[in-house]
This record gives C-alpha cells, structure tokens and sequence, in this order.
C-alpha cells in the first residue's frame, strides 16, 4: 500500500477521513462540500474475507534469495505451457545455485543460468523443456474474467484486470494478453519467438516496458519481495549484465510453493480483481482522497493501479 | 540508451541495420519488405554535432554521494523561483551533510534534513527561503518550446517535450507542466501547497506516479546517476522512510556545477528535444526496428522516451 506524502512532517496528516460510499466516476467539484471518499487503506481495512483469496500454492513459487524470499504468482490462465515448465524446471532443481545475471536500470533483472552457452557447463534440463511455443496472447473465448478500467490506454484499445494480472484487449482480434508492469514476470527469449521457454526470467523493475507486451511471453507477477530485487546493483555491462561473475546474485533455490511444508510458506492473500471492492479500490487511486492532493487526476494509468496483497492472519 | 533483448544468448544479434530515411507514422507491414529503419543508437551516431547542446553549468546541480555523482538539470523555465531557492541552498551549503532519509519502492526517494522538526538541530536556512509559493504549472504564453508526441496519454490531452523535460499541456487552460517521469525531481511539500520550496527534493525510481502531477513542484530531471539513486536499500518505515539513522544515505554535498572547478564537472549534452532528430528518435522507439521485436507497438507513452544524454568528448 503507497500513501502519498512527499515532506518529512507530512505524515503526520495522513489522519484518516470518514468511511463513506464513493460515487464511481463522480467529477471532483473543489467548490462543493462532498462525502469523503474512503482511502485504499480505509476500503482494504472495511473489507470482508471473501474479497481476497489466498495464492495456490500449485501456481506459485517462491525464489530463494540469500537475503529473503520473492514471492511469484503464475499466470496458469494465460500461459499455461510456461507455467507448467517453470515448476517442471523448479522441480528438477534446474535453478538452485543459478544466478541473476543482469540488472539494467528503469527496465529488467534478470535470472539464468551464467554458463548456458558453454555446452560442457550448461545445466542439463532432465524433464522439462528448453524452448516452447510463444504464448504472447490468449483467445478471449477461454473465458477469463475481465475488469475493465475505464480511462483508456497509449498501447491497447481496453486495459484492465484479470484474476490478479494486468491485462489488455482487442475487441478486433479477439485477443488478451498480460501487460508489462512493473513486478510482471517473463520468459526471456532471443530473436525467435519460440526460443523462450522459461530457463531464463525476468521481471519488470522500472516504467512499464509496454513495447514488450506479445512480445514475449508473461507468466507471472512478484505479490511479495520486490524490494529484494529492485534496488540490486545495476550491471555496467551491455544491457545491465554484471561483468564479472563475483557480481551476480546467487539463487539458492526455485521451489513450487507446494512443495514447501506448510509452516514454511508465505501466506498471503490477493484482492479479488473482480470482487466489487476491487472498482472501489481503483476509484480511490483515480480520484485520491487524501487531503494532501490539491488536484485529484480523476484517471489512472493500467499500471499505477495497486493490486493489494497481505499476510494471511492464521 | 536502452537496446532489447530479454535472452543472454540475444547479445550476439544486435548487429546493426543499414541507416535509411525514415518514415515517421508509417504502420508496420510485416508483409512487404520495407526499408530498415533505423535504431535509436544508429541516429545518434549519425547525428550532428549542434543536435546537441551542453548542459548550462549555472542550470545543473551535482548531488556529490559517497560512491559518485548524480547529474541534476534544472527546469529553470518551468520553475524559475524553485531552481533559483534550490541553487540558492546549495550556495549557502545547506544539504551538505543532509541525507537520503527515504526510498520508497516503485515511488521515490527522497532526501531532507533528518533534523527538520528539531529547532535546536534543524539545518539553519541564511539567504534562501524555507517555503515558496507553489509552480505546478506555467502559462503556454511564456512561449516554452513544445514537441508532441502523436499518441495520446491517459492523463493530459497533450504530452510532448520542451527543452529536454518530459511535460503535458491543456489547450483549455492554457497551461503546461512538467510530468513526474522516472529520474523527475520534484520539491516535497505538506499538505498547504506552499508548504514546499526546494529544502527537500524527491527523485522518481519507479512507475510514473502521474498523480502527482500539478500537486509537487517538479523542478528537474536526474540526466546522469539514476544508477545511484534506484538501487537504494528500501526503507522499511511507512513511505519507505528509513527506520535507523544509521539507514540513511549521507549527501555530502550539493553544489551548483557553475561553482565547481572546469576540470572537475561532468561535462555532458543532451539531445535537443527540438531537434528533427528528436522526433527520428520517438519513431524508433514508436517501431522499433531491431529484428527482436515480432510486433512493433507503433505507439509511445510519454515516459518511455528516453531523452539521450552523452559525454561530451574533448
């Protein structure tokens, strides 16, 4: 959750406003006395149980840094061959003692295995795949559940949610595809489509890289342990790769959440996207309440809208 | 400079592309041979001397850290009563031995006098002032220069470039600002819109925060150093204030770069945002023509145009 102060004694007005409904879309009037919108912090405190859902454990995994643990929800729905060949790849272990290999700032890191070009070194790849078939874009027949947000978008003709993910559409093509923000996951690959496959991952650690959207194949987004990858120290090589070996950043281990015994996961919980509560939170970002904005934006941007995650209180 | 390629092996294939006119909004036909277009790194090479202009020693900041220095450009045209406090403040040294007292993630970071609510200890101001009448946005009549961008924008009916800042206009209003672009430094404020005034300065690290637009004072843009500034640890206090003071990111100093030594300045040039080239640029990254990309995205968000900024060789 991000609350928006920029000086020092600011915090302490961020009392908070009264609980009240919100008018979706409402014109902000500074010249009329309104109902106080309730905060994204206010909604999420009101909220009820069934608004959030805990993350599969079957369709997460969990990379394990020396300093923490990055938390990584896969987008079954969207590319379900990636998915499956990264927890086959887990599985077989192929990324413990791996490493992050690249840091380029505003942009991407980025996890691979620093000897795959040298066929003696290489790790070997037992069951899983070493390239698929691109999955940049979904049908729209599949089903998937959209939320829509309603204040356009530079690169797609409709942006919105789809089960915890950020997504666009073309009505035209029939078509849904995963969106670039920042903390999606991808499948990196070289000039062929289908070279990607999985063994190598990044994630999105600056502004939303939307030329790569159906460009390459996403498959999941971080909910926990962005400040473990975000602030590694950029790579002055080529495209933020670390010149020397001693820089990257060792990956103890990739593991499938439910592999992990129970009192060693992560619980966490996801706002539904399509629970009503979810519309309410986007309005209170379109239109901030908070009495430190001057001037309410009355829009948003696909990748400014937070998608709330918390622990789960057992 | 930015080049794509999400796969190690991807490196080898960035070789580079015959240098042919360019057609700017052409649509991409991937069915017809067409000629290359041009990289963004191809104009650059190809570009003139007087496509560039130095930075003005007496309109740039040097934030001096232990480990180097952040660049700093000042928007003098955009908040000339800002960057003359904050050149002001650096003259009378008030941030020398100030620190980065907050990073939050995807957000900001931030730096203050750690001391400013103690007025026993707080940094004493002499000739410049603590607090300044708000410059959110400027009449279009003060004739700043103004280069569009063609496709839209989620927050402002027009987005562009003027003198090297990323900035949007309303024709209604006849007004035009400066836009909180990753690497914006803007001067914190309470919640009074005259609270701020350049004593604490904030850099953007993450995702555009478009809503901060016409609420902070922008008065800048980091053109060297991000590196510095984004891979700072996360604070862990509420908006990513560091908890200990021992956290915080001590400024050694900030000095205007007219006071330091020739020799001892960064010399640097900035492509100017009103040059042909600059719009060559915008297309190449509109479409871009680097054989990675399967789908160019034939349209750019304001914020995902790199403005290039190079050593000056001498």
């Amino acid at each position: 959750m991000r609350i928006e102060t920029l000086k020092k004694a600011g915090l302490a007005t961020l009392a908070s406003a009264g609980m009240l409904a919100l008018t979706a879309g409402a014109a902000f009037a500074a010249d009329a006395p309104k109902p106080k919108a309730p905060t994204m912090g206010e909604l999420l405190t009101a909220s009820k149980p069934d608004d959030w859902r805990p993350l599969d454990p079957e369709n997460t995994v969990y990379l394990e840094l020396a300093n923490g643990r990055v938390v990584i929800e896969l987008a079954t729905g969207f590319a379900p061959q990636h998915v499956a060949n990264v927890k086959a790849l887990a599985r077989e272990h192929y990324f413990d003692g791996l490493a992050i290999v690249r840091a380029q700032d505003n942009y991407v890191v980025q996890w691979a295995d620093p000897d795959s070009e040298n066929t003696n070194l290489a790790r070997k790849i037992l069951q899983a795949k070493k390239t698929l078939p691109p999955e940049f874009e979904r049908s729209a027949d599949v089903g998937l559940p959209f939320t829509p947000l309603p204040d356009g978008d530079v690169y797609a003709s409709q942006v919105g949610f789809s089960s915890g993910f950020p997504v666009a559409r073309d009505p035209k093509s029939g078509k849904i595809w995963l969106v670039h923000c920042y903390g999606m996951v991808g499948a990196g690959r070289d000039t062929a489509p289908d070279s990607g496959g999985g063994t190598e991952l990044y994630v999105v650690i600056g502004q939303a890289p939307r030329h790569l959207d159906r460009n390459v194949t996403l498959l999941g987004r971080v909910v926990e342990g962005m400040e473990l990858l975000s602030p590694l120290p950029r790579g002055t090589g080529p495209l933020g790769f670390y010149e020397k070996p001693e820089q990257r950043v060792p990956i103890k281990a990739i593991r499938v959440a439910a592999d992990v015994p129970l009192a060693e996961r992560t619980a966490l919980e996801v706002l539904r996207t399509e629970a009503p509560i979810f519309k309410d939170v986007i309005e209170s970002r379109r239109n901030r309440p908070e009495d430190w904005f001057h001037l309410r934006a009355g829009r948003i941007e696909l990748c400014n809208v937070p998608i709330p995650v918390r622990k789960v209180i057992r």
